[in-house]
């Protein structure tokens, strides 16, 4: 049986992961793909701490330049964005193929990955940069090649899921969230990264790219992240029939394309409002297939290891039959331009908080209705607390965002609306 | 650009989704994998009948055997178990990749077809026979290939489900919905294929081969349909957290493996639990992955069509590779023996109908210690109707089929229970 042999960079999380994982099921494996998917070596600063998983000590090294020289395929699973460019670039000039779980890089250097691939004639390979153990990139790229994409919508983000559902399940509130999330190990200690929906966005780039063709890099992201929901505006989504996600949506309107990440809210009753805790999953809808959802693991050692494991099958099979770049990705737009922010057509949640007297409500709706946004629905409660202040809760039809936010600008500047609007986008699904 | 020529042998309404779906996406499907996927002929007894797609006239043919010596690719659309089965292996052995939605052929003559193509050094698609447009297939032969599977549970007959949904929503009985179901054409004129599970075998009998490497025929799958279920069911059933959906269920329990498809209570808070209408699901629990779930719509002429025409760009791939028999599978058994039904082990819910007296839940609740069967809840209501006979709800912890089975032989023989006991098994997920 034909063998290929694995070299590893990086032996942390992930990378103990698939050493358990091919340690354990490289059989199996084999028997399904009359391949041998060895694991060869393993490349790491630390060499000494203990992962938990018995690799034969022979195999780990100091020397990732060496493992790239001596293997068939190369993991890279450094993460960041520095040498785990260099080391991927360097693995592709010396013709062995890649998988890499590192989706910082590819949404911020995917256009020059790929062009040192494709230069070298071999593969990048990265199925764990989204979603984890979720087979969605190679839904995307050949389970559903034969569409055109209209619609993703992603759950993408396990800490930020995990920190919604908690909320909304204990009322406790963002921070005492976060905290406990931490101390949990479900969020990081700087928790940015999550929390302020880059992660997201990078993952949003890779599924646009596939989707239409174009690494965009995150410029054209919009990006959102969930510090600002509170307790109030889950409980008003709630009662209005809706739940507020952290959702990657990526959209084609006409020949144009939206990447955003923002709290959005969903209706209650469709799985994607369903899916809880850190579990993640990616809506795609299709113009042939209609709409498809895929759910699992988005992140943790083993579901991540999945992922980088289907990818190392996949060149496994390529390095047996003698073939490279037998893959459904090619540069090439399929779209006119990205859409600015500005330009958004939306559905929009308002929350403001007005002071109880009379014509507060003619005012804010006068507003509304000069800037040409319709309501659709609109919640005020009788005062719960002393103190003239009361929560007014708007939900308006579909609006351009840029005239939205106009007329969240002249609500802000009226006596009686004190604080900050809070404003929310509505996806119908 | 490197070009393939597809014949589609069958011009029925998939034939007709997969025409329409390469006309109107050829081209960006021939961006993303750089080959050209043209529809080159249509061979059908019928090529007069207008199937509302432009098809050039001069494509059309009456004769598939001339179609399969001018194309580089076969796609079996006809259906059955006879004339496709000899159009496959002709193909196969001109030494044409076939591309086909037949999961009945599958299910039946998997191995020979299997062996046909490996003879012929080609390959042999079928992304469509499982779960209409969800790429199932691909998740588990490829997404999922370093995973040992421990369980799949699929709901994957859409008319079982439209009709299970239906009752549930409207309160109204199987016979009523089925009829309507027809009239809408959700159901066919002959409905058993649906709805007494078979069609939901055949494709069990599929992902099991995928599973665990064996074409194991139809003789092992247990089958059961929906045709016993009543509206006292479901509504028990939800009463006790339940729904209640035509599952495919296969599992491998140490190295056993078990494959069967019957009515299942389901807990009512699970992601499947929520599939509803003509939609289909699949979960897939991998030793690596953990729980992944593949959601979509399982039938319908364009939703086939996608799953069909992401083979053909699967084998254009290939073709323009120069490589062949590039597939995450091969014979071999990956488990030890199929499990027969009355040693499964399951919950259960039992209904009886008993006579209003004094000791019959004793009576009956003996029996059941006397098997060794424990009782995990039970309903009886008070009596709704005149009449002495009342309903009698039991869900039991997990036991062996062949003692459930015993025991309600021994409660069916009690004067006090009239009628049969309906019996449903649980799976918690």
């Amino acid at each position: 049986m034909k063998e290929i042999k694995v070299g590893i960079i990086g032996f942390g999380t992930v990378g103990a992961g698939v050493a358990a994982n091919l340690l354990q099921n490289a059989e199996v494996i084999a028997k399904r793909t009359g391949v041998m998917v060895k694991l060869a070596r393993i490349a790491d600063l630390d060499i000494t701490t203990d992962r938990g998983v018995a690799v034969p000590p022979e195999i780990l090294t100091t020397d990732a330049g060496k493992l790239i020289d001596e293997v068939d395929v190369v993991v890279e699973l450094v993460g960041g964005t520095t040498v785990a460019r260099e080391f991927i670039l360097r693995a592709l000039r010396a013709g062995k193929p890649v998988v890499t779980a590192n989706k910082a890089l590819l949404a911020l250097h995917g256009r020059e990955l790929f062009a040192a691939a494709e230069a070298a004639n071999v593969d990048i390979y990265y199925e764990a940069s989204v979603a984890g153990g979720i087979p969605i990139i190679k839904a995307l790229r050949e389970g559903l090649v034969s569409n055109r994409i209209h619609r993703i919508y992603g759950i993408m983000n396990g800490t930020c899921n995990y920190i919604l559902t908690r909320m909304e399940n204990e009322g406790a509130d963002f921070a005492a969230v976060l905290a406990d999330a931490q101390k949990l190990g479900y969020a990081e200690a700087e928790p940015s990264l999550d929390i302020d929906g880059f992660d997201t966005a990078h993952k949003a780039a890779i599924l646009a790219a596939l989707a239409y063709g174009r690494w965009f890099g995150l410029d054209p992201v919009y990006v959102e992240g969930i510090r600002d929901i509170s307790l109030d505006d889950l409980r008003y989504a709630d009662e209005l029939g809706y739940r507020i996600k952290l959702l990657a949506i990526i959209k084609q309107i006409d020949d144009d394309v939206q990447i955003r990440v923002h709290p959005t809210l969903i209706p209650k009753n469709t799985l994607l409002a369903n899916i809880s805790d850190v579990f993640n999953g990616v809506l795609v809808e299709g113009d042939t297939v209609g709409q498809t959802l895929f759910y699992g693991r988005g992140a943790g050692r083993l579901a991540t290891a999945s992922a980088v494991v289907a990818d190392l099958a996949d060149v496994a099979l390529n390095l047996s039959c003698g073939c490279a770049r037998r893959v459904a990705f090619r540069e090439g737009a399929q779209f006119r331009a990205v859409t600015g922010m500005g330009d958004v057509q939306s559905r929009y949640y308002l929350r403001l908080t007005v002071t109880d007297c009379p014509g507060v409500i003619a005012s804010i709706s006068q507003i509304l209705a000069t800037h040409d946004i319709s309501i659709s629905s609109l919640i005020q409660h009788e005062k719960r607390n002393a103190g003239d202040q009361v929560p007014l809760v708007i939900l308006t039809h579909s609006a351009c965002e840029s005239r939205l936010r106009a007329a969240v600008d002249e609500m802000e500047k009226l006596d009686v609306v004190r604080d900050r609007v809070r404003i929310f986008r509505i996806e119908d699904i």
